[in-house]
């Protein structure tokens, strides 16, 4: 049985990097201008912490700007909003970001109401979700671009492709299918009330799985030769009492049968930074009217 | 061979609009409300006056306060935007509608634009686009909005079916495969790329075609029993040098296969107004806050 390509997310995101780093450079000499990116984390949740850390330190590393504003857990909404407010207004930032989970006394959707949608770098807001959906420039969730980037690479012109999002969340899978179907993939979107998964699964040329459980999607679901995509990050017991991260496919049955596959970790996961930091130089462009 | 059920749009039509008479009785009665539609139309196209001249009719049929506004050819894109702009901020208007197509000289984008979302009755504004898109309370446009009363009814349950839309304009394919997701439905949606076409529409239970080609989809495309919503209206030549009205499904080699079907005329068609007094109703009492 032949094996799948693994798609190796680290040296993509790597490559990605460096991109931005070069256009970071380009802005700096050409038009005077630093992208920046504001990043807000309130409370101490270990897992955000090291994320916000990461983000922070591969900001600067890619020549941009970085602010990390970090809040006691009691901080007040009205608190969090007026510092939005402020990073809003701030001309030095360009891509405002609110590290989620934010503490119960808060209203996420308040939260990324307030983000301004030209600094909205995460494509929560209901002005990307709409302009993603009516065709105009938007700023995409950086997951779901991360996956396009790879999908472009691994399967080249993507047009007619059959595509199977499975997972709708507003964070990836609408806007994953919104990008597929932009791309003139014909996509189908499948979810936990969807009959015979395995089957509709078994049509993808392209399978998109982000549900978040692991191991879900088996290896007798994908079409031979089909390109995957594991988006799912799902930590699970190992027989010596540790841990081990597994994505939502069965890695080891899929890699039989798929003609390329994203490993986790090391797949998608490594993009979505390296997303985040291209979607901050977009955002300064289109702010400062620079073109491309 | 067994007949579709044909689907009787006219009648559904009136059902709503019944409804939604019954509705406006209760908000004047009760909130001392009248919802109120403003229809604007630039120029003399023939089609967009009837158009115009039978939502009117329909408006005040359905008790409501009724506004058109006809403005010349010649009208400038800046007195229609400051006219929108007046209806807007007008407390008896609750919805705002510019019929389209409008003069050349004039940008479609920049009009709905314009509008304010809370207005936006043809659900086509970014913002109504976005929130429709992000799973809150959205006006969706009334022809996607039409083809699920008429599905809820005829189907019942959607939960777990397999719809596929043919079709992804901002207008029509795209709300009505976010409706039908929203629906708990399996969604594929189809276009001009899609390869071997026939194929993926034999998977619909529910096939919803909106592609403007007349008599597209074939008899043998659709799968037994499948429910067919046909959103085409295309005029086509007859023999005796008239013409005629058709779908984008072949209906008579259709409705000896599907278990439901929509004519062309008389099916989706009348729905639309139905639905835009609807959708005025809503928005009034959204702009109220008074629920349901």
């Amino acid at each position: 049985m032949s094996q799948a390509r693994i798609i190796d997310g680290k040296a993509f995101a790597a490559q990605l990097r460096e991109q931005v780093a070069a256009e970071v450079a380009r802005l700096k000499a050409e038009h005077d201008l630093t992208p920046g990116l504001a990043v807000v984390l309130v409370g101490e949740d270990p897992a955000s912490q090291v994320y916000v850390r990461s983000k922070g330190e591969q900001t600067l590393a890619a020549g941009m700007h970085s602010e990390t504003h970090r809040l006691p857990a009691e901080t007040s909404q009205a608190e969090l909003l007026s510092l939005v407010e402020r990073l809003n207004d701030d001309p030095a930032i360009h891509g405002v970001l609110v590290q989620f989970p934010v503490p119960d006394h808060m209203s996420q959707a308040a939260i990324v109401a307030a983000i301004s949608p030209d600094k909205d770098v995460d494509g929560l807001t209901v002005t990307n979700a709409g302009r993603l959906a009516s065709g105009l420039p938007a700023l995409t969730a950086c997951t779901p671009a991360g996956c396009m980037v790879l999908l472009r690479d691994v399967v080249g012109d993507l047009r007619g492709k059959r595509a199977v999002v499975v997972g709708r969340s507003n964070l990836m899978g609408k806007p994953m299918a919104q990008l597929l179907l932009a791309a003139d993939c014909t996509v189908t979107i499948a979810h936990s009330r969807t009959q015979d998964l395995a089957a509709v699964c078994r049509e993808a040329d392209i399978l998109v799985a982000a549900v978040g459980r692991p191991q879900m999607v088996k290896g007798d679901w994908i079409k031979p030769g089909a390109t995957v995509i594991d988006v799912g990050i799902n930590r699970i017991p190992k027989e010596d009492g540790k841990t081990r991260l597994v994505g939502d496919v069965d890695f080891e049955a899929a890699k039989g049968v798929a003609g390329a596959i994203t490993p986790v970790p090391g797949g998608v996961g490594p993009m979505t930074i390296a997303m985040l930091l291209a979607n901050t130089v977009s955002a300064a462009k289109r702010l400062n009217g620079i073109a491309g």
